[in-house]
Order: C-alpha cells, then sequence, then structure tokens
C-alpha cells in the first residue's frame, strides 16, 4: 500500500511537530484555538484571530441537556456505561445539517453572495435584499438569523463582532449578515444573527472555508457534549430516561 | 503494510464466497440468519440453529421508540438529515452493557456456572441457588431475569425455549437458565427469564461465544432503528424533539 | 413533553406487536427479511418480495476487510477491545454516500427518469440514452453502473434479476437500469449493472422508497462488519495496524 | 416526563451562563481549556490548573494519520462525503480502552497505589516497586510507561512537569510517576513516562477524576482528527484507499 500523506503533523523517537512546530514550544506559548487555526489553516493565527476562534469555541461549548446533539449523547451514556467514548460520539452525530450545520451554510451563503455581487456589480446590501426576497417566495429559512430561545437578540453574536471589529478583521462578511438581518427585519420580521451567522461572518472576513466553520462549532460544543456524558454518569442510574411514548399504528392482527 | 488476513470472504472478477460458499448460491438457497451464523461461526447452522438464530433476530428488533437506543436514533435523525447512517450508529452505540449487553454478561455467567459444577462436582441447580445467595448478599442484579415490561412473562423466551426443545438443542445452558429462574423465585421473587436470558441459553447450547450473543441482538435491533429513523424522517419534521429541563446549578455570578 | 407517536410497535406485559402482529407468530412463522419489509413498507411481503429483500441482505453482506466500512471496523477494534458496538457504529458511518450510497442515488435516478419519461412521452429508453449523454457531457459517473472489483458483471445482480422475474416483479425499474446499461455500453463501455443497481431497479419495482434502499444494504452489510470484528477480536492482538505515512508538509520552523 | 436536572448551563432569551458565569465574559476573559475545566470540574481554574490543562489538550492533539482514531476517520471520510461529522465520530469511537484509553487506567492506579500505600503505611516508592513486580509476574502492562515511537523519552511529558513543578502543582500523583518509571528500570527496563502516565499524574494531583483524564485526551485529539478529515476532503479522492487483503480460509465448496 501506498504510504498515506500529511502535511499536519510529524514525529520521531524525541520530537513531535505540529505543521513544522515543535509540539512542546505549542504546549507552552499558544492557546488550544491557537493550535486549531494553526493545524486547519496551515498557519498560526494572528492575535486577533486566535481570540475569535478561542471566542467561537466557548460560544459554542453547551446549550443545556436537551439540545439534540446532548440528548442523544446522555441517551446512549444511559445504556453505555462502560464506553464514554461512544456517548460523545452519538452527540458528535446528531451535528448534522439542521442542528449545528447552519454555520457551514451560512458561510456558503456568503461566499456565493458576494461572488453574486461582484458579477452583477451590485452591492452587498441589494444581493442581501434579493435573498430574502428569495426566501420568502420559496417560503425557505435563512441560516445563520433567528433563534428559538435567544428572539430579541443573540448574546454572543454581539461579542464575536465586538472583537471582530477591535482587531480590524470585521470585513465583508460582517457587512453581508449585517445586511440580511437588515433586509429581514424590513421584508420579514425581526430576526438577530444567531450565533451560526455571527460565527460564519468573522470567519468568511478570516478567510476560513465551510467545513472549518462546521468543525470549529463541533469542536467547541464537543466539550460540553462531553461534561453533559460525566453529569450523567455521575449524578443518574442507568436506563433512568423513560420517553412518553404513544401508539398509533395497526390494531392486533393474525399474521396469515 | 503486511496484508490484513480473512477467513470470512473471497472475492474475484466473477465471484464472492463466504467462507468459501460461492455468494449467489447463498442469496437464493440461505437465509440471512443461515449467513450470519456462517459469518460468525464458520459453518452453516442446522436447520434447528437457523430457525433459533432467525427468531432470535425477530426477537430483537424492536421495542419502541422510547428504547435508550431508539430515542438516541430519533434524537439524532431530529438533527441530522442528510445523513441516516449517522442516526442509525447513534442508535447502535447505546447498545453497551447495560441496553442490550445482558445476552453477552449472562452467557458468560452460564459458561463460569457450568465450569464450577464441573470443577466442584456440584450440580447445575447447586450453583444456581449458590449464584442467587451471592447476588442477594452484594446486592447485585441477575442478568437474563426480569423485565421493566414484561414482568409476569416474557413471551419471547416461550418461543425460543420451544424451538429449542423441538430441534433437540436444548441443553445445559436452558437447563442453567431455568434453574436460575427456579432459585431466584425462591430466594427473591418470580423473575421470568427475559429475552437476553433465553436468547443466551439457546446460544449457550449451540456453542456460541458471548460476543456472538451481543451482536446477534444489535443486528436484530438495527433493523428495528432503520425503521425507527425512517418514521421520524417521514412523519416529523426536523428539530421537532424538546426535552424539558431544569438547572439546579451555581446562582449568576461574575467572573473574576 | 408530548408522547412520542409511533405505528411501529406496541408492548404491553405479557405480548409484543409489530405493526399490529404478534411477535411470537412472526418469530415462528417469518424470515428476518420479512419483518425488516413489514417495519419498513407497512405490510408484509410477497413470497417473492420476501425471497428479494432476503436475498439482498445476503448479497450485501460482506467484500472483504479492505473495504471502507469493514476496515474502519477493524481500526476500532484494533484500539477499544471494550466496545464492540463502537466498532460495528464505526463501520456504519462510513457508508454514507459514496460507499454503500448507489443505492439510494440510483433508486432516485430511476425515480426522476421515469418521471421524465412520463412528462415528456418518452421511452424508458430514450430517457436513459439522454442521462447517459448528459453524464458523458458533465463527467458525471452513472450511479448503478460498474465495479472496480467485478468489471465484466456483477454476479448478484443476475440472481437478484431472476428472482425478480420468477415471480413477475421485474416491471419498469429492472428496464430503466438495462437501458441504461444498454446506453453506457453504446456510448462509453460495458459497464455492467452493479448490486447498487440492481438492487435499486428491484426494490423500485417492489414500491420501496429511496431511504429503504439504503438501510437495506446497511443492515445486510452490518452482518459482516460484526463477523470482521470478531474476527479482528479472535485473530488479531490490539494496535496491530499500522498504516504507513509520509510527512510532506512544512520543515521545522520555530514558534515565533 | 420529569425534567432533566442539570447544574452544568442556563439560557433565557437574552443570556447563557456556564455554571453560573455569562457565556459572554467567559468568551472575552477564559481560554477554552479554562471553560473546559469549569464545565467538568465546577469551577474556574487557577493559573497553572488552566496552563496544564491547555498543555494537554495541545500534548494529544494530533500524532499522524496512522494512528487507530485518525486511520479510522479518514476511512470514514473515505467513504462519506456528506457527513464530515461521521468521519469525526468514528476517530472518537476508536479511542476506547487500548488506544487513548491509558489515561483513564493510569488515573485509576494512581488511585488505588495512593490508598494502598496509606492503608498499608508504605511509601509511594514501596508501592510502585510492588506493582511493578506484580506486573512482571503476570505479564501485564503497566499503564501510562513507554511509547512505540518515543522510546527514550516523551518530549511532551517534561512539558507537563516542568509546568507542574513551576505552578507548585506537582505532588503525590507526579511523585507516584516517577517512582514507577524508577521502578521499571530498575527490574525490566528503561520505560519513559509517556504523555498517558503524564496526564494522568498532573490531573490527579489536581484533584481529577480519571472519566475527566479520558475525556480531555479524546477533546484534544478531536482537534486533530477534524484536520485529519479536512486534509482527506481536501487533497484526496473518494475511495482512495486500498487495503491489501489476503484470504486464508476456506477453499471453494458447495452449499448443501
Amino acid at each position: 500500500m501506498d504510504p498515506w500523506k500529511t502535511a499536519l503533523s510529524d514525529a520521531d523517537a524525541t520530537n513531535i511537530r505540529i505543521r513544522g512546530y515543535d509540539l512542546t514550544s505549542l504546549m507552552l506559548k499558544s492557546s488550544f484555538a491557537d493550535v486549531l487555526f494553526l493545524l486547519h489553516m496551515g498557519r498560526l493565527p494572528t492575535e486577533g484571530e486566535g481570540k475569535i476562534v478561542n471566542a467561537i469555541l466557548i460560544a459554542a461549548v453547551d446549550h443545556g441537556p436537551g439540545s439534540p446533539s446532548a440528548a442523544a449523547a446522555r441517551l446512549v451514556a444511559s445504556g453505555n456505561r462502560q464506553a464514554p467514548e461512544a456517548a460523545l460520539a452519538a452527540g458528535v452525530l446528531a451535528m448534522g445539517d439542521v442542528h449545528a450545520g447552519a454555520g457551514l451554510t451560512c458561510l456558503e451563503l456568503i461566499n456565493s453572495g458576494v461572488v453574486r455581487a461582484e458579477q452583477r456589480s451590485l452591492s452587498i446590501e441589494q444581493v442581501a435584499r434579493e435573498i430574502v426576497t428569495s426566501a420568502i417566495e420559496t417560503q425557505t429559512r435563512l441560516p445563520g438569523l433567528g433563534h428559538r430561545v435567544h428572539t430579541t437578540i443573540d448574546p454572543r453574536t454581539n461579542v464575536l463582532f465586538a472583537l471582530a471589529a477591535q482587531y480590524d478583521i470585521a470585513s465583508t462578511g460582517v457587512q453581508f449578515m449585517r445586511a440580511l438581518e437588515q433586509s429581514a427585519e424590513e421584508l420579514i420580521k425581526p430576526l438577530p444573527i444567531n450565533i451560526d451567522g455571527a460565527l460564519a461572518a468573522v470567519l468568511y472576513d478570516i478567510g476560513c472555508s465551510p467545513l472549518f466553520a462546521k468543525f470549529i462549532f463541533i469542536l467547541g460544543r464537543a466539550g460540553g457534549l462531553s461534561a453533559q456524558v460525566m453529569e450523567e454518569y455521575t449524578r443518574e442510574r442507568p436506563m433512568r430516561i423513560r420517553i412518553p411514548v404513544e401508539y398509533d399504528g395497526e390494531a392486533p392482527r393474525d399474521v396469515p
């Protein structure tokens, strides 16, 4: 078999290097957020970029045991006491397109919106208005806007945007999401930028890919999932969960 | 890299063989249960063995959406509409030691109990009585006995034992579980042999390993999990599940 | 929380029913393939339908330890000796769009092709030719045709089509895939219908959904995955796998 | 259904709190490592504790594509292009008892060793010597010692121990692992403390549980796994992996 190639890391008897940097130096000088950035982007972040990735990881870390990912992790923990990695993995699996996937979709939307603005010589605001109009016509949800709990404002958005402004990172991505929020408020109703929209905006301005936007959210939330599993193991007995069920299918019948 | 060795299957441009048997012949002449037996045990089953494995797969196939495995699968399906394999896998992950692991534990108990009877020249019934007494002293649950829904009888047990009797397969394994049930009734309370105890008993008498007992249950239940995921996708909207949550932690406090 | 609704199964203290049928009767009278059909389709299969689903499960059951799903399962088994369910689940996760997803894609292709033929009053053969022409232009792969091992014929296809003919099930689905194969041979090169194309064809003729086509393949292959995990546990020591790796990234450099 | 209780986080329309602390304050003032500590331990870390957890996350982050977890993630990525979360989860599943589980086992060993020293009024060094002697007799591996690549020294160990010394955290845990390494060198051969042994030692001295030791390793490595998946998606074509396979089972035979 041909060897598998990688540019991520290298190790010999006395050294481990991450993209060329000595791992022990990184352990002393860098934050975990910096190293994630390095692994996925191929370079160490600037101070502002590192602080933003760190803030996104924390923003994503937990939203209670009732979210699909946390509830799935707890259910697996409830039936599987010997494999905590299985419970954590089940939580990760819930983060598909609907739950925790909006960051990726939203970054793709910004990508295509900016291209459209350039190709048709439109302003970002004009493109945003077109997208909202089109979403109304097709009755589609706009990714990155609105939240079932945080209906007036998502507190995480302001912090990310303030960091992006402070470090001169905020650019077309933030402008695009602001324009989208503005058009949505005018044409539909107030739909504040949620954490997915906020992280997509700032990660676009940093130059990250949609896949990175998804993974950074998952990596942050994994931290909360592991705490949820630990709390389930520590405070609850096995098989404690009873989901109420109602059967509404066929009446009893005989096998022919 | 050295090639990975396998005795399970082989394929060339025109043939696929499972343990030497032509796959297309198996497709026409065998049941899926027969082929599972062949893959895991290395030989085709007798008629009775095949019918018992088939009956175990069906016995395990579903027990409603509220079991930990089905509920985990549905939660993942609720947040992940594009990867049905992820929802199915999450359900499989819930089948650890507590949920769906009793077949393995119970077969290990039979193994060790039979060895103890031989080594100390005791009857199966004497060993069973010792095990129940010891479980009372250590306040441990006996695997394979009792069920939270089927408290007086597990309907699946009788069918498996009847098949095992009909095909002259019932032997020490069934005797052991009957003795355990008997001692439990005398020393604790009526705890009928459940599906895990029943499948462990008959699989012991067939000569299967504890791991096979676990996998055959999981493979059967996987069939129900996939139907649960399909029903969630078909009848329910994304993110419909709301788990009620109560916070009982620290009051609001300032970050120092 | 509102109860979760299901039409799949129901249980009380003495009974379990699958879509209204007593589970113990199914254990004695039905094959596992029949019960899978019942759970996913809502009705018991005819004799031919049951035989076809059974044959598909067997057709999918194993293709060696080197397929992505089996290799992933073995790698997890290599690092995780206490949670066999984790190894099985990892194998299931590999069955996404590229590996084991062609049955779903192919059934969707048949669905849309048949609709197109009806709407534009074309024959199945004309539509098939259009699809192949378009695939050539866009350099897209045709789902359900060709196999990296079985280049001249996939032995599983003939058996499924023979069963479908024998039981008068073969209809538009089989006709569509035959036409696709014919056009591909004329316009590209001989690309025999593979197992994904064959199962999509016959399942279309039975009236199954694309998702069912995917799940039935996964459920069959899960049987082989569990045997692969058992063989890894039984014959190999932990951590035995050494993947050869070549680093081609940045040279050593200092953390600034 | 009774509400699920949690002390981890709380949210209302305008706030999210992690163990009582406002999430937006944490986003600005804390590192991700600090917040993981807070979630799992119930309190914010001291400066030294935070730096050690950060260093452990980085120490664990990647060890090349050939480790069981990374290879499993890449195999799933190879067959599943639409669900990156599935590839990441498969990698997590490989981190069971053998691969990445040694931190947990090692922390349990320290726990029981320290208890034994207290109960029998022995020194840590005496207990360590007993454990090594016993491991030689039973031919068991000692967790936390030795590494297949880093045979003379694990570079990550020194950094963690230096941090633990600098912040006055090093105590019985570090003493115990040093004593174990010393006895192993005298009675077997030089087996340097590896990353699992090092993190177990310092986390013991911080007061963490064995489960936390496992999870913190998994959370760190998850960062590398996601980069491995991204590299597979970006640089490699689907299904590119060919594992060499050798069949050594039954010769072709007829189905009876």
